[in-house]
């Protein structure tokens, strides 16, 4: 049995490692917010059984209206789909068959998504070095020979972030280019610091910005993305996509969940203080991660550069499931990532990884 | 505003006809169950929430384990989609560019994904005249130039079913000609009869069936449906489908619904009397309905052949909306389409026609 290609799901992992799952093992592969769903969403959820019976509004328009409300933009600037995922197939099938470079190592489903229509796949690499850092020339040299690039802001795996005026050169070049840039903010709302390109889609048309509301909200299972663009662009990843693709369900929690502001403020600020306090202490016990700015991070025993399996089955063994990253270009296995999660659940973690350090 | 090209969501069929929805309206257009979603899904909906922060099971295995050993089909025979209408997008994206013919009138959506994957299409029109049956020869002579045939049964929106041993030679020669057959049976269960051809699948190797959960289960908010065909067939669906594409509340509810099989047989013969009456009532009064063994039918005024906006207008104006026909091919809006709903709720229906059919 090969890998699982993503997160979550970890019996699916665990027994593909030939491993069992233990009774109690906790999902650090899953970057879903650790606080929860907002509130709101318990204290309305007998109210969402009244709206199963009927069709899905199949143009999600008042969450559009909502979206489009609080970012400042058109509601004909914005599709929302099922999941990120379904939005990144159809901006890999609009592009079918043209050339497409992704920064690496990042989320897999890009490179699968183009693969899947014929895409020729170019890669840039970051690397640890330069701290998983754009060499600017060098990606800008990238960006003449091809139609599309694909851009994880803050990426995935690392959690780590870009310059802003580096991301305006690189805007720039697309522009002159005529290369679409797809900036995937999946985790952009984890990050104290707003660093979302929305703002620039204005100046620069070929800018594609991708959503996910699944990790903030802690709603994974309900499958909620948006896509904000240009608005012919819109019309186009329309084109591909099914009648009724978001379920009711995902567009009335999402509506509610968008208009809990306080708790994308507490996650933050959570987020914040329990990165500080995790990367302080996984220093002390001996691993360096990345610097990520997120809800995740890359790990690895300091000053190492080997495959990780036995560190993997450890963990596992003692109820922690990391996400591999075998198929994350770059790493090959060589780091694990590990979501923030409750503190107590860190805690945990914490008391496993030190074991492992002090083993004999 | 052009009319929806589907039924449901009536404020978008409504304003489109330049019209307001009545404050009580009651929505004929929505062929969803009339008793509701089994007792099973309100009994257990507070469990559901539990589940929503952790990612759907990409495979929806338990789901197509129990479809499986319901259907006496192997596992790998099943895929399950996000509704019936993700599954039909998989197939004419599988089908891209080749020629497709579709039996009309029928659910539109076959020929629109058609359509966006550049297939071909060819027309095969029921008439009223011959009941909406198949004329045999003509069809079997019309697959000999084709890849693929669209075939809905019991069929949306006659609500006819076609003889067993005209379907067994479709069939036959399909597979001579190497044709794709594709059985949409999303209304099968609302028949008293059993009317699948699930049991073909082996000997007729081509042979696609595709049906849904949403319309017996009441649950097409969460959208749900699956193909059963030849294992290789499912594998080249599965190539173009987005991970995570049915969502964890569709895959937990739907398995739970299955699970009740009362509820199937208790709606099957509440429709079926139900129907009856109707059918017995609405011809007294001056309509003519289409010979349905499902829980939807065509009617128009007997012995008319004109547009039908006037009828829909009055309909709607008294709270009926029912379900326009002019993106049904051979209707043109010379018929509509109505569902068989509770008891009050058709009585309604009926005094509001009569009132019609009595006007000055």
């Amino acid at each position: 049995m090969s890998l699982p290609s993503h997160g979550a799901n970890p019996h699916y992992f665990v027994q593909a490692m030939g491993l069992q799952l233990p009774e109690h093992a906790i999902d650090f592969s899953e970057n879903v917010n650790p606080l929860g769903v907002p509130r709101v969403v318990r204290d309305r959820w007998n109210q969402y059984i009244e709206a199963i019976t009927t069709y899905p509004d199949p143009h999600a328009s008042q969450l559009r209206e909502k979206l489009a409300n609080d970012l400042n933009v058109s509601i004909d600037q914005l599709i929302v789909g099922n999941g990120a995922a379904e939005l990144i197939l159809l901006i890999a099938n609009y592009f079918r068959k043209k050339r497409v470079l992704i920064v690496e190592p990042t989320f897999s489903e890009y490179r699968d998504a183009c693969l899947t229509y014929d895409c020729e796949i170019i890669r840039y690499q970051l690397l640890q070095e330069s701290s998983w850092d754009i060499q600017v020339e060098s990606l800008l040299e990238a960006i003449n020979g091809v139609d599309i690039l694909f851009l994880c802001h803050p990426n995935n795996p690392t959690g780590t972030t870009i310059e802003r005026s580096t991301l305006i050169q690189v805007f720039s070049r697309a522009r002159e280019k005529n290369v679409t840039v797809i900036i995937d903010e999946a985790f952009y709302d984890f990050c104290t610091e707003n660093v979302s390109v929305i703002p620039y889609i204005e100046e620069f048309h070929n800018l594609v910005v991708l959503r996910s509301l699944t990790k903030m909200y802690a709603i994974p299972s309900l499958r909620l993305g948006y896509v904000v663009a240009r608005k012919e662009f819109v019309s186009e990843l329309k084109k591909f996509q099914q009648p009724w693709s978001v379920n009711g369900m995902a567009q009335q929690v999402g509506l509610d969940c968008i208009s809990d502001e306080e708790h994308a403020i507490d996650t933050k600020t959570f987020i914040r203080e329990e990165r500080k306090r995790m990367f302080k202490l996984l220093s002390d016990i001996g691993y360096e991660v990345s610097p990520s700015v997120v809800n995740f991070y890359l790990l690895k025993p300091k000053g190492t550069n080997e495959d990780l399996t036995p560190l993997i089955t450890f963990l596992i063994r003692n109820g922690v499931i990391p996400r591999h990253t075998y198929n994350f270009l770059g790493l090959e296995g060589k780091y694990i990532r590990l979501a923030i999660k409750t503190r107590q659940d860190n805690d945990l973690l914490l008391s496993v990884l030190e074991r492992w350090s002090q083993r004999p």
